[in-house]
């Protein structure tokens, strides 16, 4: 019986970001190309409501899980995830293969 | 970009479960050791409120994770994780190793 309750933070940490209805459907479609555009992220997240969208993907780059990058020929940016993001999809998988065996 | 929405359910229900403050470290209590008393959790998990530990152990059971075995010498009652329950030990330490990483 070793678990330190300042580990409860760390855990905290990452279902804080998992936790959230759209965003493991963001991280999985961020990271299934090489960077992505908020129309695209939109179309594959279908009922997101755009303001929700914008907002959680100013929650992910805060967190440094994605980074924005302007695409120069045009307004429009690109999104991606950094080290810290991709290493969350482990975990993501880890959880869904849970859920579809015991929900 | 392959994501089915339906899946956001399953993860969902994981982050559920180890997105609670007290979650995590009472399953590694029970993990760590065949079976463990009330007491028992309630001195690792120092600083819970016996009426939260018991509402928390209560979701636990209902949900699948954890079994109450009463023994038979007394009222008292032993947890342990169920195959369910130990199933989420491998993405609690895969996120509390992200959160000390990163956070």
């Amino acid at each position: 019986m070793s678990t330190p309750l300042s580990d409860i933070g760390c855990v905290k940490a990452a279902t804080r970001i998992l936790g959230d209805k759209w965003t493991p459907i963001l991280l999985r479609c961020i990271a299934n190309t090489e960077s992505v555009r908020f129309c695209q992220l939109q179309d594959n997240a279908d009922g997101i409501n755009p303001r929700t969208l914008s907002a959680r993907l100013v929650t992910l780059e805060t967190d440094g899980i994605i980074e924005k990058n302007p695409l120069s020929s045009s307004a429009r940016a690109e999104y991606r995830l950094t080290k810290k993001g991709s290493d969350l999809l482990p975990i993501l998988t880890a959880m869904q293969a849970w859920g579809e065996r015991y929900r």
